[in-house]
């Protein structure tokens, strides 16, 4: 089933060829409902696929179809409202030095769009998922490279966007699948692939963001590859409430087998009575949390290893040891480590990079000196998190906050990142090296990275985009001299 | 004067040590607004340092040090406003499912920026220019690779740069300046660099871009590096007036000794008596257009080396031959060449590359389907221009304003692209190798290149920045709940 490099060409320039009929935002947004309306009546069957291939269980997946049905629609309401065009215009001004002629700026669609996706969200983040929805409502044709965890629920899903496409009279090659890690590699170095869009771990995400790079004319490539999440407990925090903190840790970090991007990692604790407490309610949290089977053998292998590895440097401690279950299961745990042993360069390091799967590494700290000098070492992610006392003052509250603003995408107050509500005000990336850019797969702004401004300079209004023209016959929202029209 | 790698650092951690002193809004505006004003109180000094070393003579330093200070204050009006923070605000909602938390987004500094200045600006695109202007109104501290064209302008603007800024009560060191090759090249390196922007030829602006992107954690890179800038002249265009399309070329390509990013390079005229005409009347405009001295000697050999190479292609005539003037000036001159030889692959590419300096190439087309052969293989461009018919209806128009839109980041009808006004709906940018990236060097949006969005997460209001909070004290443009507040 792998393409070949003239199979993956075929599907570019067929996709590049048909771009135009995306140009209808009226049936751009009708396309994405009738996917989405597609993609619930063939639920049964794509999730039956889906847990065939992933293990993710029924009652998980169910839900993650029904939010991605519901982003499909989200991407249908922003194209329908069009503030994302950010209509500019400007009106011929004499008055200015020099003159400034008439000027009206929106956005275009940039072109074919590689999407590669996910092992672990088989829907959500992969064929019918947010960079598809998002790249599709942008106008922009896309070709889906599939994860080879779920080539069937992959192909089912682009069978439905192709069939929600016919039905609202769009040609069906405004999103193709390729299989193989070949034709990967061909898609991002394409001539006629105009961006692209990734989840999935550092090496391969790197690899791929090279390539976009090194090509004749590079192309934006917008990558989520890899987050340790962050959470500090204060010592107020965990005063007031350790157990509470660690049942709900404990909760986040083996919720879907640890497999989730926003899992916490590492977790910063007081070292004395009150960081025991919460080591004592995670403890028994996680020894109840019984076994999962990961999504392959692959992802499991890496897990046992990656957590053998780190249990054995000096000073770990593993109150709960994560490892292998049964056959195909692994059990989740957790290690302890003083926070002084990650102040400086060491092999320590290695408790600093993410382990995928249900492993978090507790590192006690002493002294805000010491917290301040971890935080500091610590690579992008796509989320960090404060856990401060919820009564009275904490503080170190907004100290911290302030610390952990410039680490991630998303900052969270007493709560756990697992769980990324597809809103409007949503940011899913960070710093490098949890998005290769400064951009967001998930929420409203999603669609922004596969557009590019255009301005026309004293157009007659007839040869304008109907967006564009003086009337605004669309009631589109503009900013017209300067201000919000 | 060439700093060392040691003192790149020292720069370069100076400027990060002072970036939270840009973190006022306020401030900020006020320090932009003071630079305006001190640079123009300097203009005589600066102008007199900058004609020395360019040659570009007062009148064009006169106008470009004021469009320079203007541009310091649009940006000040920017931050004022606020409506670039982009915020969005989704409350709690129960009824989702899963439920939504209290999202609240907006964008925060990326951090330090290198800025590399241009040779043919040495102000509006140097050190107090629009890459600076806009990295300061973000809110972030700037360090400015010189050109070698202008260093001792360099320093006259940056210590005005950093008398406005003390004058302001922010640190001197938001601003800073290095000379020399290798310094830059330090610069895109340097860890605590957080994006580029850079304004200069295909061959400098990719090599950095490629060391931007190879760094352990990449960081943005936005290149302006080169634009032919292609005018199509319809048939009943010529027909109208071809006279004035002469005329009018004539003068935006000889405009600055040719040494504009928008000085049109490639112009599609018809091959008839119409085309003819034209011809002729911009053989008048540029026969008269007198000689001029170019920015430097590398640039005049490489101007003349471009001509001649040109010129002895196959097919090629001169009806003005551009070539050495006097010992240090150029005069202008023009090409033409059947549109037919550049339709495909072949030794005439080298006309669909810009050659800085006045000259531009006419190729004349016999048919439509030439036109748009010839479109198809061009690169990207920061503007594409047509020139239509301004009586009665033009047949071609439509067609070849869709085709020239993929081409470009602004499109002109019946204008020239020279002069790039200063303006909010501007967009100075277009697909590689135009800009490295979707982003805008020029008007109110370019301050996104140097900002990433962060969403808060049941954040409790006293902890967020005020921009963010409930009652919206700073009085700033928002999206709440998915609506324009």
């Amino acid at each position: 089933m792998e393409a070949t490099a003239e199979e993956v060409d075929r599907v570019v320039r067929a996709a590049h060829s048909v771009r135009d009929a995306l140009a209808d935002r009226t049936a751009r947004a009708a396309f994405l409902r009738a996917a989405a309306e597609l993609l619930e009546k063939s639920g049964p069957h794509i999730i039956e696929a889906a847990d065939a291939e992933t293990a993710l269980g029924p009652a998980r997946l169910t839900g993650e179809l029904a939010r991605t049905a519901a982003q499909l629609r989200a991407f249908a309401e922003v194209v329908d409202e069009g503030a994302y065009l950010d209509i500019r215009i400007d009106h011929e001004d004499g008055s200015r030095t020099p003159p400034w002629p008439d000027l009206r700026r929106w956005k275009i669609p940039l072109g074919v769009i590689a999407v590669y996706a996910a092992s672990n969200f088989p829907l959500a983040f992969s064929v019918p998922g947010g960079d598809t929805a998002s790249a599709l409502a942008a106008g922009c044709p896309v070709v889906v490279k599939a994860h080879p965890g779920h080539p069937a629920t992959s192909e089912l899903c682009v069978s439905v966007l192709r069939r929600a496409a016919a039905r609202t009279g769009l040609p069906e090659d405004v999103v193709t699948l390729v299989h193989g890690f070949d034709a990967g590699v061909e898609l991002v170095r394409h001539p006629l692939v105009s961006a692209a869009g990734f989840t999935g771990s550092v090496r391969g995400g790197r690899a791929l963001f090279d390539a976009a790079a090194a090509r004749p004319a590079p192309i934006p490539f917008h990558g989520e590859l890899g987050s340790l999440n962050p959470v500090v407990v204060t010592e107020a925090a965990a005063a007031e409430r350790a157990p509470e903190i660690g049942a709900g840790l404990g909760a986040s970090m083996t919720l879907g087998v640890g497999q989730f991007c926003t899992k916490p990692g590492l977790v910063l604790a007081p070292s004395g009575d009150t960081g025991d407490r919460l080591v004592k309610a995670l403890t028994e949290t996680v020894s109840s949390a019984g076994s999962g089977v990961m999504l392959d053998h692959r992802m499991r292998d890496a897990f046992l290893a990656g957590v053998r590895e780190r249990a054995a440097l000096p000073d770990v401690e593993t109150p709960v040891t994560p490892g292998a279950g049964g056959e195909h299961t692994v059990s989740a745990g957790f290690l302890t480590v003083p926070a002084a042993a990650l102040t400086a360069e060491g092999p320590h390091d290695a408790l600093l990079e993410e382990c995928f799967g249900p492993v978090t590494v507790i590192a006690r700290y002493g002294s805000e000196d010491e917290v301040a000098a971890v935080l500091a070492r610590l690579p992008g992610n796509l989320t960090a998190t404060l856990q401060t006392a919820t009564e009275g003052d904490d503080p170190e509250a907004a100290g911290l906050l302030a610390a952990l603003t410039p680490l991630a995408g998303r900052i969270l107050v007493n709560g756990w990142p697992t769980g990324v509500a597809v809103a409007p005000a949503q940011h899913h990336g960070g710093p490098y090296p949890a998005t290769t850019s400064p951009s967001t797969s998930v929420g409203a702004t999603a669609i922004e990275r596969w557009l590019r401004p255009v301005t026309y300079q004293n157009t007659p209004d007839p040869l304008l985009p109907p967006e564009l023209r003086e009337a605004n016959p669309l009631d589109l929202p503009r900013r017209v001299d300067g201000r919000r029209a």
